[in-house]
């Protein structure tokens, strides 16, 4: 007579190495529970992760005199002693994160639940030698960390994060849209060397992922996806709380998805990629083939994609026929790409960030709503809850600090970071 | 100067609920390093786990009175004391598992190891009834495990698999090929109840990826998918030792992906599917739409798609031209869905299983191989291994009795499974 319990999400559920209960994969997962749940006490934190009144005693305590988590003062009555309430502890340390784009670098300093406290924008170096690329970036956290007066002691270190391939071990950037003089040349190292802190490079769309699910405060029972749409077309999964790396930390490239069999030559080497339909430089190329079309906007021959894309976006949104067309094309192979991404993952959320979202995120939303709720292969048994991030447009910035402050706040649960020099 | 490790698989490195060091977690993660790396010494399980020594010993101690694992007699002389070797003691504890295709039923009884020790198949009844397929379900079950004089205190129970959607929670196959009148009826409690032992129902793809998983002994630390064709394409992934779930246990379905934009209707829902241009079915209709094919190859009006295809498939591996071209073209297909599968999970491993890859399996291994070779998106970083299962006809069936081994031998790990009445 007992019901039978099926637990539907093995994936992550056993940790590799589980060391004792006061290990580091306990201390992730309390700091991950305090993070999504909290103001929660010690005694729900017992009943939530299964470990013992003890153990939960003394992870917060040492949580505590890290700085990582404070009480907020106030407690809960419940007839006994009364409880005291844990959140994490925001300004006790900082993490930063740098976007590499096409044209632009965006660099974002975060408190440690992932609300941003600086941000710069400035422009990317014409020259491709990786040491002048290295050096934009070493004088960009001066200025960011200065300017916002960071006490060194509080920052967590710094995430580059750019189109993939990556090779996050080796903290070089292989990306498509990278020149070959960066896949020799270890920046993670050059930039942790300079500033004397941790340095990791990273996926764009795979710190946007982790950024947006810290960020947004999910619980770590999700099954949580990001779609991203910067120069490329990628995507995140977080499980149980943790990034879906894979086997080399170059997973959910869903712009590399074959879309047009047999379609163009892509430069990752496949053919009829995604990207070559539906990313914003395609569109912004087609715009300009229309006739017409960029007269009218104003998009100039010398406006970067980025510029032009956002131009076309709002003319998009205030209903030019001819933008909306390509827009809501693009929406549209976006869509059979959010399905794929909810077929293979069997997702039940899922976030559109990136700054291709930034301008015309509505009418993706609304797109990629209405073909999940239609085609979605498990939409009997559950819906996908489809969101716009709220800042699209530095989310891989964002996330890039979040990642940072993971390893950093929750060792054992974000990538393992050491200062190299 | 301490390099930086960086955890490249984040993904399922913490459990959600980790309890006490020998919790169940924990149970679970010692069965599947000695599974897949036994035999294997107490104190290389202390070195690989992290765990503590006394906890160690606490575990195999219990594992070894439960009868799950036992001792080789082997010893490892290390200068010191001499270590024993464990191993899973496959003679213990039996799993049963049962594949509905579409004109068949596979059914199969696997040891501890998932080495099959019995094997039926029988004609799938025409009827519709679900009563009716419950009552061959029982008998077959009946007829298999007397048939091997299996003491039923030794049999962990039974897990039906089909193609999805699946709802495993109810006990329901809601598969597109499966009639209206499953959808209301709880497969998994009948079998239960009728024979008193745990009864679970799940996906075909998924159960074969970790029957694969187990059955080679894959090391856990592999980022590992299986590529399915049965009636359907589909696939399952194995993160840390677990099968990825998503929301509802329906992940995997890379054949309801898009792969021809606004084409055909699916019975899923969805348009242009993989699966309507590269299952078994299609390929049977295209070759007896061929002038001529199916008559030299004698296929009969009345053969079933299964029986039709392995003709089809053989002709092919023969060098019948007509025949190869329809293969290969198949082949193709599944080969853009492993560089999906691939750059989507960053798999390094992938296996194909499945009747469809029984007779011609080698044709689809060359195309696969070359495909990842030439296109998989991290081929810089690393190759993906492709193999053949060694018996993809009952790779799902055998699937089905790991998935209840699992759950019984190491709870926590697999799906957690009690009778219910």
């Amino acid at each position: 007579m007992t019901p039978r319990k099926t637990d539907q999400r093995e994936g992550g559920n056993v940790a590799r190495r589980e060391a004792a209960a006061a290990g580091p994969g306990s201390r992730a997962l309390v700091v991950d529970l305090i993070r999504s749940a909290g103001p929660i006490s010690r005694v729900e934190l017992v009943e939530q992760t299964g470990l013992t009144q003890p153990t939960i005693s003394n992870i917060v305590r040492r949580l505590i005199a890290d700085g990582v988590v404070r009480e907020t003062g106030e407690t809960v009555a419940t007839g006994g002693k009364p409880r005291a309430l844990l959140v994490i502890n925001s300004q006790a340390l900082f993490g930063v994160g740098m976007h590499l784009g096409p044209d632009t670098i965006t660099a974002v300093a975060t408190n440690a639940r992932g609300g941003t406290v600086g941000h710069e924008l400035v422009a990317r170096p014409a020259d491709h030698d990786p040491s002048v690329l290295a050096d934009t970036l070493i004088g960009l956290y001066r200025s960011l960390t200065q300017g916002l007066d960071l006490d060194p002691h509080t920052i967590a270190g710094l995430t580059v994060v750019g189109p993939g391939p990556v090779d996050v071990a080796r903290g070089r950037l292989l990306g498509p849209g990278e020149h070959g003089e960066q896949a020799g040349f270890d920046l993670g190292a050059a930039l942790s060397r300079a500033l004397a802190i941790p340095a990791l490079v990273d996926n764009d769309a795979t710190a946007a992922a982790i950024g947006e699910f810290w960020g947004r405060q999910v619980s770590r029972d999700r099954t949580f996806g990001c779609l991203y749409l910067g120069a490329g077309i990628g995507s995140g999964v977080v499980l149980d709380g943790a990034l879906h790396r894979g086997a080399s930390s170059n997973s959910g490239e869903i712009g590399h998805n074959t879309v047009v069999r047999d379609g163009a030559p892509c430069v990752c080497g496949n053919r009829g990629c995604l990207e070559r339909y539906a990313s914003p430089s395609v569109l912004v190329d087609r715009a300009r083939a229309t006739p017409g079309l960029a007269e009218r906007l104003e998009i100039a021959a010398e406006d970067g994609y980025g510029h032009a894309f956002d131009t076309l976006a709002r003319a998009a949104v205030y209903g030019d026929a001819d933008a909306s067309a390509l827009i809501e094309e693009s929406a549209r192979w976006l869509a059979d790409a959010a399905v794929t991404l909810a077929n293979l993952w069997d997702l039940d959320t899922l976030v559109l960030a990136g700054p291709g979202f930034a301008v015309a995120g509505s009418i993706y939303v609304r797109e990629i709503r209405e073909r999940l709720a239609d085609r979605a292969f498990a939409r009997r048994l559950h819906p996908v809850a489809v969101d716009l991030s709220s800042n699209p447009r530095d989310s891989a910035a964002i996330g890039g600090a979040a990642l940072i402050l993971q390893g950093s706040v929750a060792p054992g649960h974000g990538p393992q970071v050491a200062m190299r020099a």
